[in-house]
Order: C-alpha cells, then sequence, then structure tokens
C-alpha cells in the first residue's frame, strides 16, 4: 500500500513559493463556493507517521483558510464528559454542518491505532473496530458528506531524522514527548497497523490518500491540491442520483394473516385500584433502582413510539413522576431545524444522549426514520432501508458504553383510536394535540403497521430490545411501561 | 430480530394442499424462465435452529424443482483436498453458473456459528469472520448473484418438541447424534449467536429471511413463495442501471511526475557469465527449498504481470526449469469462456490453486480486472473499483490458508518493446506471439502505466507484495524474479 508514496519525493522552495499562493487563492474559492452551496460537509481526517509534521500542516490549513468555516480538531485523551458517553459521542459532537469543513488530528483512527501498535488490542479486536469505523463512515457518505482521510508516510531513515530535528529544537521538543508510539522504536508495527487499517476502511466513500511527508514542500502541495480537487469536483457534479444498488428483492409473503401487531391482545386490562397499588409500587421500586450504586457507571435510554393517542406522554409521565428532575431529560422532536439538516439525521439525536447515572426519555425518536419517514415518502427508499443497520450500530455503541436501551410500541386500534380523537377534540387542554395530520395519518395505518414489524423485526436485538404495549386501556399500558423498565432495569445492573 | 418470527404460525393440511400444486407449477416456471434468460445464478443458503427440519426442506427443494439446474450441498467436514486450500475454495468450486440454482444446507455460516455457539472463538473472531463473508456475498452480488438465506427458527419448546419426534422415529434418530449443537441445550448461545450473524451479515444484497419452521406445512409454504417472489421480481426488473454511488472524487495530482514506473532503473544489467553463475545458484535453492519438509505445509503462488513482451515467459521457464513437474502448474488466460463469463470473474482462478506442497504460476491473473479491463473499459468503473478489495481479500484467504504469494511486474520501455516486437516479427517461432492487439496497447501506453501504480498501491500488502523487475535486460530480471522467489519462500517457511 505505500509503494509509491515511498518513492523519494520533494520539490524546492522556489517552486513551492510560486505555486502555493495560487494554491490558497482556489482554496478559498473553493470553500467560498462550499459555503454558499451548503451542499455538503467536508470531513477530512489527517494522520500519520510520528515526525510528519501533521501539527504543521494543521497549522497551515488554519492560515489558508477562511476560519469562520473550518474548525481544526486535535483530539487528545477524552474528557470525564466523554469517557461517560459511547466512544464515539466525542466525535458526533464535532462533525461540521454542510457547508463547512472540519479538519481532525486525532480522529476516531487514533485509539484503535495506538491500541493495536502498543499491542493492547489483537488483530480481531482492531479489525472489528476498524469494521465499526467503516460502517459509520459508510453513513456519512450515504448523508452526503466528503470524506478524506490522509496518512502521512516516511520511510524508517526519514522518520529517524526528522525526529532528530524536532529534538534539538526547544520549540518542537515536547512532540517527541509526547509520542505515543515512542518514536521510531515501533515503525515496523505502525506500518503494519496502518497498512491492515488502510485495507479495511479505505473504500471510495472515504479513501485514504497516502502522502510523503519527508519534504515539507511536496507534503504541503500535495495534500493541499489533492484535497481541493475533491472538494471542487464533487462542487462541479450534479447531485448524485439515487444510488441503484443490487438489492435482493424479498418481500415476505403473508401466509396466515399474522403479524406482530395483529396478535397483540389489546382487551388487556387493569382495574383502577390494581393501578393505583401497582403504580406507587413500580415507582418506588424505580426510584431505588435510580439511586443505587450500581446504576452510577450505567445509563437509561428509553425510547416511546406509537400510534397516535396512543397515550405516549402520560406512560412518560408516570415513569419520570417521583424521579429527581436532575436526572432524566424527556426529549420531544418537532420537524428538524435548519441547523439538524445541515447534519446527519442521528446527530440531533446524539446530542440527547445522557451521562453515567443519567436517563434520556424520547418521546419519538431516531425511528422516525423508519417510521414517517418511510411511509411520507421524506427520505428515499435507500435510505430508511440503510437506517436499520445504521440504527443498530448506533444502539450498539449505546449499549457497549453501558446504557440500558428499552425501546416501547404502544399500540391501539382504530376504534380506540377515533374514540380519543374525539375526545381531545372535545376537551378544551387537549385539543391543541389533535390535528387534521392526525386525521391524514390514519388513512395510511396499514402501511403504518407494516413498517411498525419491520422495525421490530430488523433492531430488535438482545442488546436493545422492543417492548409491545397493549395500550387500548391506558392503567395496562402504563404499568406494563415501569414494570419493563424496572425489570430490565433491575437485570442490567 | 426473531420477533415476528416467534409468533406462532400455522396453517392446515387442506390448505397446504390447495396452494402447494400452485406454488410448484410457478416455481418451474420462475426457473425454466431463469435457464432461458441466463441472466443471474440464484444462490439459497439454508441454516436454522436444529429440529427445524432443514433436510426435509432440501429434499423437497428437489423433488419441486428441474433438477438439471438445480445443485443441492450438504457440506459436512470439509475434506482432504479441502483443507488443503483456503476456508472459502470449497464453496468457490460449486457456486451456480448464471441461470441456474444453488441450494446450500452447511454453508459459509456453519463453521463459524459453530465455533461461535460451543465457544470455540470469541465475539471478536466471530464478527472477523462474519465481516469476511460479509464482502464475500458483497461481491457475489455485485457480480450478479440473488443470494437468499433462509433462517429455520424454533422456540424452544417446540425445538424440544421436535427433536424428541426425530429420536423415537428410527428413521430419523441419526439427525439427533449428528447434531453438533447438542440439541435444545444450547438454545440460548444458538439465538444469541445467530442474532448476531443476521446483524452483521443481514444485508440489502443478501437479506437474512427467518422463517418459523414448527408447523411444517406454513414453513414449505412460507419458504417457497418468499424465494418465489425474489426469483420473479428479480426476473421482471430491467438489468439494474450502474450504481451511481456516493464516491470521493479523490485524483492524486502528479506533483513531482514521479512514479513506481518512471523511477525504475531500466538501465540495470548483468553479464552473461554472471547470469549463467547465478542462475544455476538459485535454481538448486529453490529445488531445496520445494523439497523441504516444511514446504509440505505451505504453498506457492506466483503472478506474472507486465508490459506485452517483458519476458514474462522466460522468467517463468527458468523458475520451474527444474522443479518436479507434478508439483507446479503454470496457469496461462485467453478471453474467458461462456462457462468462465457465467460466473464471477474471480472463478477462474480460484479453480486453479494449489494444493500444499505446490505451487501455481499465473502469467498473467486476476489483475486483468484493474489493468486491461479498466483500461479497455471491459468493465464499468465501479466494477474494477471494488476489484482492488476484493482482490485484496481473496489474496488474505489465500495467505491465512498458508500459502505464499508473490506478484511480479515486469517492466521495460517503450523502445525496448518496439526492438522486441520487431525481432519477434523477424523470427519465424516467435511471429505468433506478435499482433495487432499488441501493437494498439501500445497506443495506450500512459493509461497502462497509470492502471499498473494504481494497482501497486492498492495491493501490495505485506502478506502479498508487488515486486517491480526492470526487465530492460533479460538476465536482470530473470535472476531477479528467481532470487526473490527464493527469499521470500525461505523467510516464509
Amino acid at each position: 500500500m505505500f509503494e509509491s508514496v515511498e518513492l523519494e519525493h520533494a520539490i524546492d522552495k522556489a517552486r513551492f513559493e510560486e505555486e502555493y499562493p495560487k494554491l490558497r487563492t482556489k482554496f478559498l474559492d473553493a470553500q467560498f463556493d462550499l459555503i454558499e452551496s451548503k451542499r455538503f460537509p467536508v470531513i477530512l481526517l489527517v494522520a500519520g507517521m510520528e515526525g510528519t509534521g501533521v501539527i504543521d500542516t494543521l497549522t497551515r490549513a488554519q492560515n489558508v483558510l477562511d476560519s469562520r468555516y473550518v474548525e481544526t480538531f486535535a483530539l487528545d485523551e477524552p474528557t470525564q464528559e466523554e469517557m461517560e458517553r459511547p466512544r464515539m459521542w466525542r466525535f458526533w459532537r464535532v462533525l461540521p454542518p454542510k457547508g463547512e469543513m472540519g479538519i481532525y488530528v486525532g480522529s476516531w483512527y487514533t485509539a484503535p491505532l495506538t491500541d493495536r501498535v502498543l499491542g493492547e488490542i489483537n488483530e480481531e479486536e482492531f479489525e472489528q473496530q476498524l469494521n465499526t469505523i467503516k460502517r459509520f463512515e459508510a453513513m456519512l457518505a450515504a448523508e452526503g458528506a466528503l470524506i478524506l482521510k490522509i496518512w502521512f508516510h516516511l520511510s524508517k531513515e526519514d522518520q529517524k531524522k526528522n525526529l532528530k530535528k524536532f529534538e534539538k529544537d526547544d520549540r518542537t521538543k515536547w512532540r517527541i514527548e509526547a509520542s505515543p508510539w515512542g518514536g521510531s522504536k515501533r515503525y515496523k508495527q505502525v506500518q503494519r497497523a496502518a497498512e491492515h487499517m488502510m485495507r479495511v476502511t479505505g473504500t471510495d466513500q472515504a479513501p485514504w490518500i497516502p502522502v510523503n511527508a519527508a519534504n515539507r514542500y511536496y507534503r504541503s502541495l500535495m495534500a493541499g491540491k489533492t484535497i481541493l480537487n475533491a472538494v471542487r469536483t464533487r462542487l462541479d457534479q450534479a447531485q448524485p442520483a439515487e444510488a441503484a444498488a443490487v438489492t435482493a428483492p424479498v418481500s415476505v409473503p403473508d401466509v396466515d394473516q399474522k403479524t406482530l401487531l395483529s396478535t397483540l391482545d389489546l382487551s388487556l386490562k387493569l382495574e383502577k385500584e390494581d393501578y393505583k397499588k401497582q403504580l406507587s409500587h413500580y415507582q418506588d421500586r424505580l426510584n431505588e433502582l435510580v439511586w443505587s450504586k450500581k446504576f452510577k457507571k450505567r445509563s437509561l435510554v428509553l425510547v416511546f413510539e406509537g400510534n397516535d393517542a396512543a397515550g405516549k406522554g402520560g406512560s412518560i409521565r408516570r415513569v419520570i413522576e417521583f424521579l429527581d428532575p436532575r436526572r432524566y431529560r424527556v426529549n420531544q422532536f418537532a420537524a428538524p431545524t435548519d441547523e439538524e439538516k445541515a447534519q446527519p439525521y442521528l446527530w440531533r439525536f446524539w446530542r440527547r444522549l445522557p451521562r453515567r447515572g443519567h436517563i434520556a426519555i424520547f418521546d419519538r425518536s431516531w425511528y422516525g426514520r423508519v417510521l414517517v419517514e418511510r411511509v411520507e415518502g421524506f427520505c428515499s427508499e435507500a435510505d430508511w432501508r440503510r437506517a436499520y443497520s445504521e440504527i443498530n450500530d448506533f444502539e450498539s455503541e449505546l449499549a457497549s458504553a453501558g446504557s440500558v436501551v428499552i425501546k416501547f410500541w404502544l399500540a391501539i386500534d382504530k376504534d380506540e383510536q377515533t374514540q380519543r380523537f374525539k375526545a381531545r377534540e372535545e376537551t378544551g387542554y387537549k385539543r391543541y394535540k389533535i390535528t387534521d395530520e392526525d386525521w391524514r395519518n390514519r388513512e395510511k395505518w396499514d402501511e403504518y403497521a407494516e413498517a411498525v414489524c419491520d422495525m421490530i423485526d430488523h433492531t430488535g436485538t438482545s442488546e436493545a430490545p422492543w417492548v409491545l404495549v397493549e395500550a387500548n386501556d391506558k392503567f395496562y399500558a402504563r404499568i406494563k411501561v415501569l414494570e419493563t423498565v424496572c425489570e430490565q432495569l433491575e437485570k442490567s445492573l
């Protein structure tokens, strides 16, 4: 993988000084067009051998570009805030919106690469982490991001030479001391790990670009021109056509008319007396669990989806009624804002993830993608189809970060819905809750039902299970929710 | 993932006997159309819980379909032949050509799943194997295959019931004894591993289809109709348009006009006396290596690519001159035959892989995809771009099976080529070696050069390195080849 890049590459200062100002002008033009168009974000990862002057490149990039629309991140050890959330959370937070650029020195590759070089993870764990990254980048690319990954390369001799130079200069000496891979001592391990990393994660959507970094003039022109070319080409391209990927056209036949929803027993009921007793029992139990020592190291994510008027709000209120309000947050979502539209669809949920010891409740969630967006045609078929595995990856990240994830589908039947809609229209303070849209959605009842069953089958996992709640009777539904939360949480702690 | 499939599903015998003959007729129609069209192969994998009657399904499929065009494979433990080659080799051999169907009970999933269930591999190794499979299936799909994967599911109770039934019946008792997962004892482990398998490898291109297998009428109709629908839909679809996938449009700028080829020192020479001495020295050494005890557990794959008239044939002859002809095979490739065109492009090379202790020499190879097919436009850009990682995966399989893989690019310059072409035209027995096509290829010299550099940068790995050979001087080139073979082989043994 490093054949071409290991050739001796150098240009002289005169040539650099002639070309550099031109490159800079073109870069600013491209950046301006990008900002104007707001079409895609540019995500630029910069990594490389030690001694390649990655830091100088960062400094140079900041000088070249209009710094209002480019952010550079030199991410170091994770903060406490970051350690309490999924590994990728710190990166999710700092992705550039459409039209802007993010440059990352120290990226999602740093930890796996360092761990592998130092032998702290084995080949299989390394590959697993790389595959997770690959899927994450595929999602970003499918959401429109232009992802470019520069690898600054050095031969062993050039590396030794550079490191010696750094060491002699008081202004760069610190770089040697901060060296995570111990300078040229582990040259071979770094090379091997980097080759593997490029093989697994170098894709057409998010390619690795190796650049020989021995000569700083060559390095700057090479990296600069490559990035400029890519941004300019993407700007000049028409919006990419919908990918007509080869898929196996499976449609599951309805042999016996039995679905997850059709087999629910919606007649399940709870008497008021019973309800009251159980309600306070489970609310107390939940409170104990949340205050327990073990929960300090975990967090809880509750997702509520369901038919319109199925009682999501009422159930949520019973869950939180006696909890410490500093411990939980209920998140509701209206139509995405402009800021949210400039980011991947998961972005607005990433921002609401709980720290350790905390609870995040989602009243409607990322499942909008495979429910309303699918049924109403707000996104393409390819988009909602890929969302299943993207969501699984996302929830799997949550689970490995210690979150207990439970997802509820509150189901009522059509008659019950009619009654509730009418009752709402007649009750003053509930009238705002019912709109023409709700009546329109009803007309697509069957399509929604199909989407719900597909959703559960594709995203119900042991890490993040779906729980179907028979919700024609509000008492029954609320207790089932509370009971499930208590039991799952207790089991997981 | 098993939510819908765990519902109680059953239909009665009367309904089955009414619908089954219709399904059978439609299936035969679809199969006939598929054979006529020769458009794609159908690869049907059948797996499931123990006690699901996978075997009955296989028997039924054989009864339903026209058995001339469908092959069923119940692959068991690998044979000696198979164990001496890459893990996937046994499957590569039995893929159906376009227009035909292959049904696999016991597939590439069997070993990883069993190893995981029995705890012989850990989570990370399991995931790594699944990712390898995923990439393999993506390649098959991109080559046009319709891949369907049925998972027959049972609840724990249903499984117990079925296993008991098998045990009582003398005709099915053997199934219990041959049970790899120990019946229902490991139900939970199987379920967890299967869920993970589906999550990682269930894609739009090669979806998993879970089927409740408790009731045999339901099971047969469900599986049958699903497969029929998919085959029929694909048949009715127009040929899929070229996928306009989102790619990062990287074109590496030529900052200093230095490429792998332009920096080769083609003036390197060897005097005849030196040549003769070294030739016999390395030939002897190679012979010793090939007869060594250690080589019995390894194999050697040599790939020769190079400019027309660069002397591939001559170099190969010097490698094999004194080797035992039972130990090696030289493979040359003309334009693909009809049989080969009906298979993935790697297929004709899969068939020529060496057993342990043997040598396979490829005079031109799978690299045709990213060289001549790219430059001449015989395949789409998407096709040759994906080939880089497909080839890396393929060679990585070879390496993990113990093959030593070395790839030579023999380079000459344009003047040397002119001289050799002319000399060939003048030499009687060499005249057949030079055609108009050779002269035409020369006109695309620069495009080929670019393709060669890209190829080396993308597929040169430490597992299967490229060696550039300065071949203007034949003596020098032959010795460099032989020396490299000896040294790499010695280092690897």
